[in-house]
């Protein structure tokens, strides 16, 4: 295995260029394609080719929202450091993370929640557009659907991109059935970087 | 799919549990079990179990440096954000990134570099003891590699962990051939949130 030379500006389209080519014949939706590739860049991992669910409209409706400004709520500080800022701030957004705020501690302790759940309780209080990029925690996506049905939130779209072995895929699957306009990564896999690439890929589109 | 009822506390018990019985006979090494295991579910992807190098001794490395309070630095936000700083910070530790520096990215530019590779090289300048998280860029790696042999960096231990497509497994196989004590996800995947999760699982044991 030889290092190959090759310009730092270069590496990406090089990179997308390999994924395309042991994509082989496979077809991507047009309409989707770059943020699968984009998802298969940040894991290495082709089963995002197969894994990745786009309710009618979902991706349509948060590059609207980023270009209007949107806020957008991640239930991970790694998620909230993974998405680009530059283009997001420079639309009037924001990209805010409450897991670590000590209210939300304090709450979630004294209700016997998770800190994801009641952090989302906190941005359905934001009264702004939110456009949700969840990588972690399926309670956070519990939380998004309870708020939704009890008609305390009704966000602009939701990443549903949790991972793990407890109620990951039940929680995801109740996101896609919740008629919430949404990007699920279906099975047990997904993760903060997912959660950030699928953002990062739709703001890279506008 | 049943949304079962667990408690907070109890999620992440359960969910090694499950991947134990999803691991089935398959002996894991005792001595980075723990690893293994936090790294399958950081990413819910059974490869992990089949992937990892742990050079001898780099584990204990890790292990001391962070009771010693080594500085650990990463290659990018989202692996910096990942890491568990409440221990680190008892031991008198820090987790440090430069990525987003403006020295960095001017000299990158300059030179004709990565900010990922400049970064690496600000970092051989700390003289303190450095464990690196490197979960993204092989440019990273092979700043460490190349200032290894060039006698001016002798890091306590490398987690190398990149991501990708173009020279991701040239440069793991490079940091393994070095003899530098590191941690290695060999082929092509890995991630910010493999590189943080490493760092955890050992925390963790402390």
């Amino acid at each position: 295995m030889k290092i190959e030379n090759i310009r730092p500006g270069d590496i990406e389209a090089e990179s997308f260029r390999i994924i395309g080519e042991l994509l082989g014949d496979r077809k991507l939706d047009p309409r989707y394609e770059h943020i699968i590739k984009r998802c298969i860049h940040t894991s290495a991992d082709f089963d995002y080719a197969d894994s990745l669910y786009f309710s009618e409209g979902a991706e349509e409706r948060i590059a609207r929202g980023i270009r209007e400004g949107a806020v957008i709520v991640t239930d991970t500080k790694m998620a909230q450091a993974g998405i680009n800022k530059t283009r997001i701030g420079k639309y009037g957004g924001q990209v805010l993370c409450y897991i670590g705020d000590s209210d939300v501690a304090e709450e979630a302790k004294s209700r016997g929640l998770t800190r994801s759940y009641v952090s989302m309780e906190k941005a359905s209080r934001l009264g702004r557009p939110v456009i949700f990029a969840i990588g972690n925690a399926p309670t956070a996506l519990m939380a998004i659907c309870d708020l939704a049905e009890a008609g305390q939130l009704d966000p602009v779209a939701v990443i549903g991109v949790p991972v793990g072995f407890v109620n990951v895929e039940a929680s995801k699957e109740r996101l896609i059935r919740s008629g919430i306009p949404c990007i699920v990564a279906r099975g047990r896999k997904g993760g903060s970087n997912i959660a950030a690439c699928i953002v990062n890929a739709i703001q890279y589109s506008l």
